[in-house]
């Protein structure tokens, strides 16, 4: 499934659609020897100093804004480790995605991509990146996004087993390795003043974080109280370190955490949901509007690591959407 | 400039805004030590064995579009070195850019990011991207795009002096820098099949190539001539080792060429002007439509290598438009 579909809803209208880059550094390369490189297939080589400044740290946040947002927050996209903001447009079996989604329901959507990911660029490595970049091999992709259990990975498509019952579209696991991206060990603070520097000129918007990204946005929150409207993670890999009395303390947002299916099989996410749980549990002590969602305690069953692409993502959406407006978030 | 500008013209309408990945190929890797990784800020490292099977090649893709394209051909965008499509979106000093400026005219876009560009991520290197990434640095940038003379470039902004007359926004040169991103000297094969694997799948299609784009753009027009409508070349920079007669030979589109201001200044450029106008000359020596708008000739003085972002993009853009359109090719 590759081009556009053309099976999908009637049109919907945007008064903007574009992208920028925010935050980042001029850095400073010295002593390095001079480098060629052919710049076009079939010319010859030029000499180049690669010594002087390169900007690093950088994020790519790009726009699509709706003809008329109304009251609604602005709904700022935060993706996963191994990812980029494209987790948000089309499935990878081709339906559409959650950016998809919530526009078509009258919200303006940011999806970044954070520091070293997709169209942020990443910057000369052991110069500017510390350590190596990691790439992330398939037979780690279906158990660390729990597609499957592990002795359920085969490298032959048609002899992989999922979970019984998981709504994670199997034919198109191939399709969602593609949009995979490699990371670096020890680029957090880079990523998080990427964030930073975004949400010091964004308004008051909600984020929304998936995995790795729901502990930057934990912290994005404490940075920026008044910033933050409300706070959505998908899946969160944890709370960024920050201790869930700490968070409670500086931020009373109100919190949605989602949970998908067959968390027990992994000894990594029955943490990470632990973490989860001391932050609602938190902020409820504080008084604030904090919510789990448990997808299979609330009879929606087979959801993988990645919600936003199940077969079921527009149900899941749908949910996200009625905390968001339906209970009184934001009527 | 980072926020959506709020001074557009009115709504657009989409039927379809989204994206997907195209092309590359299982690889597999072997014999590599176990590797160990944080997941997520705060958590305990896991150890990960690296060997397995990874997604190579792969192209990144996204498409908006127009609720009633009419009879107008699907736009294909696909980006120079160092850059991604990134490129089409909003320029450097938040105006909207050449996507933006289709959309409103009507048009289909596909943006792609090439392999090892973007959202389409990169493979491990050297065992499947040979050679190491060339990252730009600033002065590299400053000449190679033609913003100004090599002794105007400072890493002091404002002891940077452009070509007299330039229309490159000299105030956003920090911010166009951060859209680059790195590339590698030896994948240009992996590169063509990516937008291969993308053209058997794609309807007749107009190709707008900006730079190393160019090359790849001419050998896919050889390679599919009945799915490229028409070919326009923005500053190409070559023709992708073809020699001006083998492409006549193998294709009859209709073919434009676009150049900016200031070619004499680099010898590099020089050249590929040449390469380019033969090109043309042999195209129309088979009586096929084939033109080179020279902007300082046409009195359009001041463009830098990127046309698309230059203060006077919407007037480059509507050139383009106009060679599609109004002057027959598409009536």
């Amino acid at each position: 499934m590759t081009l556009m579909p053309e099976s999908r809803p009637g049109p919907f209208a945007l008064r903007g659609l574009g992208s920028f880059h925010v935050g980042g550094s001029l850095r400073q390369l010295a002593g390095e020897p001079l480098t060629s490189l052919a710049p076009v297939p079939g010319s010859p080589a030029i000499s180049v100093d690669p010594n002087g400044s390169y900007w690093v740290g950088q994020m790519y946040v790009q726009y699509a804004c709706v003809a008329d947002p109304g009251e609604r927050p602005t709904l700022v996209f935060m993706h996963g480790g191994g990812m980029t903001g494209a987790c948000w447009e089309d499935t990878p079996d081709g339906r559409p995605g959650w950016q998809a989604f919530f526009l078509r329901a009258g919200y303006d959507t940011y999806l970044c991509d954070a520091v070293e990911r997709g169209r942020a660029g990443w910057a000369r490595s052991p110069q500017f990146f510390a350590g190596d970049a990691f790439h992330m091999p398939q037979h780690a992709v279906w158990s660390n996004y729990r597609i499957g259990p592990q002795a359920g990975f085969s490298a032959q498509p048609l002899q992989r087993r999922g979970f019984d019952g998981s709504r994670f579209p199997l034919d198109a696991f191939d399709a969602f390795c593609r949009q995979l991206v490699p990371r670096w060990p020890a680029n957090d603070a880079l990523i998080l003043a990427g964030y930073d520097a975004l949400l010091q000129q964004m308004p008051r918007c909600v984020l929304i974080a998936h995995s790795q990204g729901g502990g930057f946005a934990v912290r994005l929150a404490m940075a920026h109280p008044e910033k933050v409207a409300a706070l959505v993670l998908v899946e969160p890999g944890g709370t960024g370190g920050v201790l869930a009395a700490d968070f409670a303390a500086a931020c009373a947002c109100p919190l949605l955490c989602v949970w998908g299916d067959h968390i027990a099989a992994s000894p990594f996410w029955v943490a990470a949901r632990q973490s989860s749980d001391a932050l609602v549990q938190a902020l409820r002590r504080n008084g604030s509007q904090a919510t789990t969602l448990d997808l299979p305690a609330a009879g929606v069953r087979g959801n993988s690591h990645l919600p936003m692409l199940d077969l079921n993502s527009d149900a899941v959406a749908d949910l996200i959407l009625r905390w968001l407006c339906v209970d009184g978030l934001f009527v």
